[in-house]
């Protein structure tokens, strides 16, 4: 990500060596021709639920009422009763997509809710399984009903867990499953039982939700659970002066806790600047993707850097080079990803795109991609190339 | 923009007749087949200042300071002193851009301040010279520098009028002019005495800048203004609670005044939904497009319709169907377009994308689009064609 010609050696799916530019034996096969092109590590999508996406499907307007309990029991009724297309199709479709943009790191929330008991979760690792060589997939046990408020959600997590899924995830400790210490105590003790790392969405706002984060920062030194717990979406931490919240930012930084954001642009929003200027590390992800939730999103986690810097007023260009940072080693940080970047020994999952520098690539976002996967080409040209 | 499928028949750079799909004579020439693809009028950027882009460069690094007014000398840095290439260079690939994306009908801000003399707004009259078979180019004068605190600056607005420009200017009586009342009465009475529109940019806050739209509603009611009065941005209006501002947009639908939005994401915005419920019109626009200000903005009106989606939380395809008429039907009323729209009678200025419907077209902003101007092809897959 220097601004230096470079030519990367790769063997085995990995970085071997980064020379000067022109420098590599002429003899060695070309993988790809970055001439004057930007590289950059793959992105990380740190936030989505591949499950719920109507991807790859005719436009289907929005039928949700207007508060959280409509959307979510129009959810059931539209991916229970209503649509005839798998989910296999719909979310390899919208995989392949994310792919094809720059993402070879996905952290997928994966509902464990009663009204599909174990399906969407076994669903999930059937697809992961079959991108196992093209993507990292992470997946997330998460409560979209609640938790301690649905009868049977706790066992469905486990059940997850056991399965296979990858960290444990929580919902609204407060506002959704009412009862925010027995919520934690369950989530913590689930996550420290089964040896996973925890992503809460926290979507609680105001005191309310600081409160909760102070709590999720207690429950995270108590369990020992340091570095291994993201809370997402945050929005509490955008209803304070950023000066206020220093010494939570401080704590959450001592912790190792994760804040994460999906950018929204008609909710409040955690003051990243101010969070990372402590030390606190922040990721980004799109939240659903065309799902009957709403229509927004298209997995390109180059526009959500843009996004960061459209909501933050983010001009200059260091601002938008902690945007990219925000979405690759913020997000790769957030999932734990083993041996991530672009030094040598580092796994060569990365993009090139035709841009000036980091700056222009995150306003622009070029859509000429080219993805490469562990040393091989699977995307050209912003278009996903099927597995050789 | 109806479901259903259409045959346009075109002559003399207008649509002559809108018959059901597939009944027009088939020996008559086919300038465009959209057969599949959605036709909507072309669309409208009512809000921009080319004279100030810094398009078609080499990446700049934004290197203005934290306040306006760092922004307003820094810009005078870079534009006068630093960089080389020209106002027609920079600006005629903007504007090919923006017809290339759909947008045949402009309204840009022109700096008439003593930094630059009358320098931008010749450059821009023969500007729109060149572009005048391409694009309708509408010129505001902008006292970007203030009018009443910037000693000649009245002069230079007046001497822009007179050599042609379309429409009067205004910023922040309050904030930045000091003297609200004396800056209204000198803008409306510019426009009364040259006959023409008025552009105010309001960016005062709260309580002071809704104030201030109290008295533009009495200036335009006491200098018979109905339906000639712009006020861009209306930040002030997004501080309030919508239900307190109806007899405000009441006051605003009667006397035919637009609000316009760039949709700021890291700003308050006006109550858009409620300011159409109760009549008022409102455009939308990009604001700067790559300038010394900010990197950001493409021209896309496209995507300045899915931003307001973004802004306002807005997932019905209803609600998106608004976003569309905002950036279609009412910038085409905030700059008085004549014959605008599909209808027989009306100007072919036209827009052919493959998109489903207008929703889709919204959230997907398909680049693949065919503009048509006066019944001419003027872009094609979303490439400019140079005129033949």
């Amino acid at each position: 990500m220097g601004d230096a010609a470079a030519d990367l050696l790769i063997a085995d799916g990995r970085i071997t060596a980064v020379l000067p530019g022109g420098t590599a034996d002429g003899s060695l096969p070309l993988l790809a021709d970055g001439a004057g092109q930007l590289l950059l590590p793959a992105l990380v999508e740190a936030h989505t639920h591949l499950d719920k996406t109507l991807w790859n499907m005719p436009w289907r307007p929005n039928t949700a009422g207007p508060t959280r309990w409509h959307r979510i029991t129009n959810e059931q009724t539209v991916l229970r009763d209503e649509i005839r297309v798998s989910m296999a199709e719909r979310t390899g479709a919208l995989i392949e997509h994310c792919i094809a943009q720059g993402s070879l790191h996905i952290r997928s929330h994966v509902d464990a809710q009663t009204a599909w008991g174990i399906g969407h979760v076994e669903a999930m690792l059937d697809i992961r399984r079959r991108y196992t060589d093209l993507v990292d997939l992470q997946l997330v046990t998460f409560p979209q009903g609640g938790m301690l408020c649905s009868p049977g959600a706790v066992a469905l997590m486990e059940q997850s867990l056991a399965l296979g899924v990858d960290v444990v995830g929580g919902i609204d400790p407060a506002v959704i499953d009412g009862d925010p210490i027995r919520a934690l105590e369950t989530l913590f003790g689930m996550a420290t039982r089964f040896g996973k790392p925890l992503d809460i969405h926290l979507h609680d706002l105001g005191e309310l939700g600081r409160w909760e984060i102070e709590r999720i920062c207690d429950f995270t030194q108590s369990h020992g659970m340091q570095g291994r717990v993201t809370i997402s979406h945050a929005y509490a931490l955008g209803a304070f002066a950023p000066a206020d919240l220093e010494p939570l930012a401080d704590r959450l930084a001592a912790l190792g806790i994760t804040i994460l954001t999906c950018v929204p642009m008609h909710f409040t929003v955690p003051p990243v600047a101010l969070l990372r200027s402590r030390g606190v590390n922040v990721a980004a992800g799109s939240d659903g993707i065309r799902d009957a939730w709403g229509p927004t999103g298209n997995g390109d986690m180059l526009e959500r850097a843009m996004f960061l810097g459209l909501r933050y007023g983010w001009s200059k260009d260091a601002q938008l080079a902690d945007a990219l940072d925000i979405v690759t080693h913020g997000g790769a940080r957030a999932l734990a990803l083993a041996d991530y970047g672009l030094a040598p020994g580092c796994q060569a999952d990365l993009l090139l795109l035709p841009s000036e520098n980091i700056a222009e690539a995150v306003i622009n976002r070029d859509r000429r991609r080219t993805v490469i996967r562990r040393g091989r080409l699977v995307a050209r040209d912003g278009v996903f190339l099927a597995p050789r």
